[in-house]
């Protein structure tokens, strides 16, 4: 069976064939979204010498000559064309945000200076060149590159991207993606549930996560019908980009789905990863679309789109993948069997201590009622039985936090 | 000046006493939402006894009393009736999902079973009782509370929202918010910028966090005008819950926004706080809507939108908030001034260590592109001069990682 580092490589790889497009869409749409092109300063940052503190300005040698009183020959707003000083002894009153003066070099703050009948009196014994001034190019020169192409845009990005004028941006075009649910016994949430039924809660999960990823999904149910798989499938594999399945992939008699997909000409790229839970993910692909095919249980379902798919996205969207985190575990756990643990655990500061992963183990891979004391999940590589206190593994996070 | 902490009581107690209205939504809408109901199991979890694994089902004393073999009366799937066995020496071949059929007390895999003939042969030695059974109600029993009232729903407490049939659900109705720029520097985005102006950054910062945080907000802008300052201030306080500003709260001359609080008969809770960055933060209310009036430097408003309105917004929509979480500075930070300072930081598990908080100062409050480092702020508190390598202190994040 598939290791999960093995499995893993096989989905990037996969995505990295695949043709991502990309599109330029508003700025104020793209938060999120993965940046396709490289932003670079159109001007130097402060594009001029900025005054950082609202007071006066004037020059310092004038402060040095004549002392601490200055003429004030003019106030200065934010917004006000640059100015050039007039008499280099005098001053003026200035804003923050505004341009500093041809002629001055230096602001004081109004809390250092008193004002009477247009004289301005710096009460401070000492003034520095430059104070107060946040000088032209001091953070970016123009043309400086300051955004990467693959960066995940997120809210300060945005603003650097306001600021240099980018009003309509370059970013990945996300995939188009079908959510499939499979199984006679499921039934659409709103409707009456019989003894022997459940009611459809996958496809959500599934649904829900992507919405995380800015991915609105589609969602289809096909019941454990060998024809109506495949018929269906075929029109769904022309017309999306991923299509993601959950149930269907075991050993029972009435899991068609790999069935399905050889008689389609979808390519099975691997079937079963040694790991507990999400043993029997099928993954394949043909020049549509590829395929996910999750196992039905709620937990494994949850722990093979968080691992699998996540970085799949990530890796067609041709984002810059940052490396994992990594949390200690806050107590031992034994696990024997010889495969990958993907355990439930949340991240908590108990007793000040530095952060730490805490499992919660609930009952198997049907309980996804459990996850609601989680926030996601450490991954517990294969080849030891016994994982100590203290020990890092990799964090696989589900939840904002 | 105000502490951190007591703006941030005076902002906790503004937000419980604003009246947060429900709304109840699809499902499918619902990820990311405040739950305002409590959910239940309105039958056990699972609902049946549940077979876990695909193979052949029987009665264990059957297994004792007569051997391993049996004959095989009947295929049964997942989403099949409950099926009683007829002969209690029998079994049945039955599905992941599947009701456990009355008479039969375990399931062994296809695995370790042969079939010829219609009759299954155990290969394996031993079988306990209730093997690969997920028994009725193990997980949860009927009418147990499943989600508290206040979560922010994840992914997972969607699925479980579904599974007990909740195709609608009742969530915290988001404010309505409106974002103000001011300041006659300004110009937008796509316009022709002069050397003594900037272009709007902060609104587009500011909405994008809102985006991150379910709000749609509408933006406005103001010129340092007192008069229209405040015709179109009377306005925006109607029709929203929150209104955001940026710029204009300064020492400044046109910095009108206190001024024309007052003509409106916003009462002013506070003005500044003993903070670097964000400290000439002006927050107030009236009978309508409640005001953040943030520095105009975009990492002050950026900071004081995360370090205050976050809480406020959570607060609002009466969500239950997690303890904050604290990670260890990377390395040691001097800093005299008699303020609470955040810094930018980087999550990292640089040389393998517990994941630590790593400094990027950066140009100070003026430098948003030094944000593109970092994955949030460190919250060194006020009260000494020295913040040691390895201290915990509360991390602030704007990046979902």
């Amino acid at each position: 069976m598939l290791s999960v580092d093995e499995a893993h490589h096989i989905i990037i790889e996969n995505a990295q064939k695949a043709n991502c497009q990309t599109e330029n869409i508003g700025l104020q749409n793209a938060v999120g979204q993965v940046l396709q092109e490289d932003i670079f300063a159109d001007r130097d940052l402060p594009p001029f010498n900025r005054v950082a503190m609202d007071g006066i300005a004037f020059n310092t040698k004038a402060f040095l000559k004549n002392g601490n009183t200055f003429k004030i020959e003019k106030i200065i707003a934010a917004g006000d064309p640059a100015y050039t000083l007039q008499n280099l002894n005098a001053c003026v009153e200035i804003m923050t945000g505004a341009v500093l003066p041809q002629g001055a070099d230096a602001v004081v703050r109004y809390e250092d200076v008193t004002i009477e009948n247009s004289i301005a009196t710096v009460i401070v014994n000492s003034v520095n060149a430059l104070q107060n001034i946040h000088t032209k190019g001091k953070d970016v020169r123009a043309e400086s590159l300051l955004i990467n192409k693959g960066v995940a845009l997120s809210a300060a990005e945005i603003a650097v991207a306001a600021s240099v004028g980018k009003a309509n941006i370059t970013v990945s075009k996300l995939p188009k993606v079908a959510i499939i649910s499979t199984g006679n016994e499921l039934v659409n949430v709103g409707e009456i549930v019989l003894p022997h039924q459940i009611r459809k809660s996958n496809s959500f999960m599934i649904d829900a996560q992507l919405q995380q990823w800015n991915i609105n999904a589609t969602a289809y149910h096909l019941n454990d019908d060998l024809t109506e798989i495949t018929v269906q499938l075929k029109n769904i594999l022309i017309n999306y980009d991923v299509v993601i399945l959950t149930g269907g992939v075991s050993k029972g008699k009435f899991d068609f789905l790999p069935q399905a997909f050889d008689e389609l000409g979808v390519q099975k790229h691997f079937h079963k990863i040694a790991q507990r839970p999400g043993k029997p993910f099928w993954f394949g692909s043909n020049n549509d679309a590829v395929v996910f095919a999750f196992p039905g249980n709620p937990v494994s379902s949850f722990v093979c789109l968080l691992r699998y798919f996540k970085p799949w996205l990530q890796t067609y969207l041709r984002q810059n993948i940052e490396n994992h985190f990594y949390y200690a575990l806050a107590e031992t756990v034994q696990f024997k069997p010889n495969l990958t643990y993907f355990i439930p655990v949340k991240l908590t500061n108990d007793n000040k201590t530095v952060k730490v992963a805490k499992p919660f183990f609930g009952n198997g891979s049907g309980d996804f009622v459990n996850l609601k004391n989680v926030d996601g999940f450490l991954e517990l590589p294969v080849g030891k039985d016994v994982y100590e206190k203290g020990e890092l593994y990799k964090f696989i996070n589900f939840r904002n936090i």
